[in-house]
C-alpha cells in the first residue's frame, strides 16, 4: 500500500492518497479544490489510476476537488449516505468496504460534526476521522445540522472501540500534529476526557465560534459535488 | 519505533519525534522554539524520555527549539560536526550512530545547504534530509557557506545511493507534501532530473532568493543552540 497525506495550508486541510502498489488503483480523501493540480500530479507520477474521490462530509470550510478530478480522471465521486449531494456516483452506507485494488477502506458513520459523516478505516490498521475526532479535538457542532450529542456517541460508540493502536488521521489540524493513535485520543483528547454526555453537549454548545471564512460559497459548492460556477 | 511528523507552519518546518516504544527513549530532529510546548506536551503524553535533540544544520529561517528542551528535559543536544556551535553537548560524524533505544539514527553527510550539515537514516528504511533534500526540491546554496556543487555531490553520493524505497522526510515542505522516497525524488526532482552537476549549479547559483526573514536573529541563536537573549 502507498498511503500518503496532503496538506491544505490556508484551510489547514488533509487530503490522503492510498493506492495498490501492485494494481496501481488509487482513491484520494477529501480532496481540496486548490490543490487538485498538486495532487493530480503525484497521482500521474507515481503512475497511479484514480478510481475514487471520497468525501468524509459535504465540507464547510473549503470546496472539494472532486469535480475537478472526476472531469480530468473520470474518477468515482463518492459520498456518506444521506449527503445533500445529487452529484454522486454512489452513496457509502456505514459498513460498506470500497477496494482499493486490494486495499479495504470501510465505511465508519460518524454523524454530529454534520448530518452526514463517514470515517474510513484503510487497511484495518488507520482510520480517516474526517472531523469527527481531531488529534486532541473534534469537529464544532454548530451548523449544517451538526449535533453534540450525537457527535459524542459516534466517538464513543464508532471510534474509540476501535484498537488503541489504530492510527488516526483527521481531516484538519491547526496545531501541526498529523497523526495520533485512538488509544492516546482516549487517553488525552481534552473534548471528551473527564466529560460525560451531558457536559460534552453543553461544552460543545457554548463554543461560540465564527463561521467558518468559506461556508456560503463551500457548502453548496459541495453539494454539487465541488463544480464552481464560474470557476 | 514511534515516529511522528510535526509541522511549524511560519516557516513550513517540519520536525521529527522518534521513539522506543519499549524503552520509550526518544529523539526530536529539528525542534523549533515556537512549537516546544506542543512538542515536550506530547512527549509527555507518550510517557516518553527525552534523550536527544539532534539538528541537521544550523537553521537560518528559525530558532531551534534544542535550547528551551534541553533546559526543561536534560536531553543531549547533537549537531554535525563542523558546525559553528559552540554549546552542543556532542557533534555527529557520517556514519556515527546515535541509539534511541534499539532504535539505529545514522548521520550521512549531506553538506552544500551550509557547509556542516547530516541527513538522519532513522530505522534504516526512513531517511530525514534536512534542507538538502527536498520534497521535489532542495534546499538553497547561497548564503551560509553554501556550495551548489557539494549539495549537488551530498544528493548524488549519499542520498541517491541508499535503497529506491527509503522514505524520504525533509526539513521544510512548502507545497503541502509529507514525505516521498528516494526512488521517487531520483525519477521526479525537477532540481536534479535532467540537470548534470554544472548545470545544477548554474540553475542554483541564478535563483535570486530574498534572504530568509529571520537570517539575522536565527543563525546566532542557532550558534548558541538556541539560547535567545530576552527570550
Amino acid at each position: 500500500m502507498l498511503f500518503r497525506q496532503l496538506f491544505e495550508a490556508e484551510t489547514s486541510t488533509y487530503t490522503y492518497l492510498i493506492a495498490d502498489t501492485t494494481t496501481q488503483e488509487a482513491a484520494l480523501v477529501d480532496p481540496v479544490i486548490e490543490t487538485v493540480e498538486r495532487d493530480i500530479k503525484l497521482v500521474r507520477e507515481l503512475g497511479l489510476t484514480l478510481k475514487y474521490c471520497l468525501e468524509t462530509h459535504v465540507h464547510a470550510d473549503h470546496i472539494t476537488g472532486t469535480a475537478k478530478l472526476r472531469e480530468l480522471t473520470g474518477c468515482a465521486g463518492m459520498v456518506p449516505e444521506n449527503a445533500q449531494v445529487d452529484c454522486a456516483s454512489d452513496f457509502i452506507k456505514h459498513g460498506d468496504v470500497i477496494k482499493v485494488g486490494g486495499i479495504p477502506i470501510q465505511g465508519i458513520a460518524t454523524l454530529g460534526h454534520t448530518d452526514s459523516h463517514m470515517a474510513y478505516l484503510v487497511n484495518g490498521d488507520r482510520v480517516l476521522t474526517g472531523d469527527a475526532l481531531l488529534i486532541r479535538g473534534c469537529g464544532r457542532t454548530d451548523f449544517q445540522s451538526g449535533d453534540a450529542g450525537t457527535l459524542y456517541d459516534s466517538v464513543m460508540n464508532n471510534l474509540f472501540t476501535l484498537p488503541d493502536d489504530t492510527l488516526v488521521y483527521p481531516g484538519h489540524d491547526y496545531r501541526g500534529h498529523t497523526v495520533s493513535t485512538i488509544g492516546e485520543e482516549k487517553q488525552w483528547n481534552p473534548r471528551f476526557v473527564g466529560r460525560n454526555r451531558e457536559q460534552f453537549i453543553e461544552f460543545m454548545n457554548n463554543l461560540d465560534l465564527p463561521n467558518p471564512k468559506k461556508i456560503m460559497e463551500a457548502v453548496p459548492a459541495n453539494e454539487n459535488c465541488g463544480a464552481v460556477l464560474n470557476k
